[in-house]
């Protein structure tokens, strides 16, 4: 049985065929995120020409996967808000599959990449999974009884809007002291634009003030593996944080495993250390000495897999 | 079909029968918190005088539910680990169920509290609800698609222990910043103590001065009634501290309801203020505007009745 996986990011979709485990083709555009319109031209795009490559190989496409960084209703296919789209209440299984013939399923990003390191990644066989996204922001899969967790609306699982310091820096979802506000790309940028403000000198700080525009928590990273004490201390504070906000999530969920996937995983050699200081002196005994702290294994195809997972197991 | 409900307190074990949704007999002793072996002897003799006054009325007993504030292994039937009771490793439900010749089921207090409320209480209906009981400290409850959420190991819903204010007060789990220690019974008699140390005079520290033994939130909410700003103040801060726990909680979970329990409902008044506005100005618009946070209406019968339910459902 074979189905289509589509990731639909900010600046790209992705996608794939998945036969059993096996990722059969791919599939890479730029997102044309400046309508509604366009989003689900892209969308239609990629399935259509996913579906004339199988149909070469003789692959029967069964069924199509979403995973879109936003709110979305699962119940009814309906992507309710996205941060990164011009999508608003829209129906985004109904039009797909008017487009496709084909059975569709959307679900949030970090929900189906939750679901993809539970059933093929550094989480496989777990039953009880937590997933961070860490990238510009921080985005979060639950996975209770191997199922993906959505809550009452599909609007489950922010887990980077999880308060870990009251009154802390502000965050884009307009509370102070997420999550996502301490320890995304977000946030450790805003650190390196406060160094330079305060007048820190430091090899990265003296790159950010050059180009603020290219530069990045990857820049830094490369920085803090030079020597650069500043950009350590940086990613350093940040895992610290991020152990914190793990630790209450496994104090909530007493999970199996907890996975982290994104962009950040890059320069995390430079969090971790703190990241699991923090964690340990901070959560419950019992749930800390069961649960693993682990590394995405599926890289760039965490988003990809996982949508193709929810259509296939949306089938059965 | 009637089952016997038994919260075992600290100081209190009360017990009931349960018939359909009413409350047919009651049973209230001192717990015997001396040793393991009082505390099964309490357990036993509360089943049995139940189990006596049942028989009187013609009443047929079917199962045994039982509510303990600790780690509990629900599969098991085990005490892993009571704060409040010499319980450890404890294999209460086969004990039990051998003294009392029926089934008998075995869960966290603030479970079973969470369970009553989705049934009968403030959340009926409810298919995911988070339930809060505010006392000396803080415990929690999970309801997901209408049953218990318990994790890996039982070890779940550790509400209390979620951090909200990283480098905050120290909790008695060891971390810091605990919603536990900030807007419990036990955060809230230390900010008393600390107005004494600092010498700030008001209505309230004078009487803690007088007998700091005899002083509770109870205490600090009747002078709060009578205009005591101080005392307002600090319950107000904890109503602060609850309203931001809330609004990470109902952020990871996207419930219907959250419902609050416990003693320090008797000065929930000076807390309800700054809670409804912390959490207002926090929680996503989405999950904010879906939820209900609501006042538990089961009164002290929270516990009996969750765990009556408990072995109610553990029979179907």
């Amino acid at each position: 049985m074979a189905v289509i996986g589509i990731d639909l990011g900010g600046t790209k979709t992705a996608g794939i065929i998945l036969e059993g485990e096996r990722i059969e083709e791919r599939y890479r555009e730029e997102t044309d995120a400046s309508s509604q319109e366009g989003v689900l031209r892209g969308l239609a795009q990629a399935c259509s020409e996913l579906m004339e490559k199988a149909a070469r190989r003789g692959i029967g496409i069964e069924a199509v996967g979403l995973g879109i960084a936003g709110f979305v209703d699962f119940e009814r296919g309906v992507v309710t808000e996205a941060p990164n789209h011009p999508l608003r209440d829209a129906h985004v299984r109904d039009i797909l599959a008017d487009k496709t013939g084909l059975p569709v399923f959307v679900d949030n990003d970090a929900n189906v990449a939750a679901l993809a390191e539970a059933r093929l990644g550094a989480g496989k066989g777990s039953r009880y999974l937590v997933h961070l996204t860490l990238g510009t922001g921080i985005g979060g899969g639950i996975i209770i009884d191997g199922r993906i967790y959505r809550g009452a609306l599909g609007a489950a699982a922010e887990l980077g809007h999880m308060i870990v310091l009251e009154d802390g820096p502000m965050c884009n979802c307009g509370a102070r002291g997420c999550l996502e506000a301490l320890a995304s790309g977000v946030a450790i940028y805003r650190r390196v634009e406060e160094a330079a403000a305060a007048g820190r000198i430091s090899p990265a700080v003296e790159e950010f003030l050059s180009d603020p525009m290219a530069f990045s928590a990857e820049t830094l990273g490369r920085h803090a593996d030079a020597g650069d004490a500043l950009a350590r201390d940086i990613l350093s504070t940040a895992g610290h944080h991020l152990g914190t906000g793990i630790a209450s999530l496994v104090n909530i969920f007493n999970p199996d495993a907890v996975t982290l996937s994104g962009g950040l995983l890059g320069c995390f050699h430079h969090m971790e250390g703190a990241m699991r200081e923090a964690f340990e002196g901070t959560a419950i005994a019992i749930s800390r000495d069961h649960v693993r702290i682990l590394r995405s294994t599926l890289g760039n195809d965490g988003g990809t897999l996982g949508a193709a997972l929810l259509a296939l197991e949306g089938l059965s």
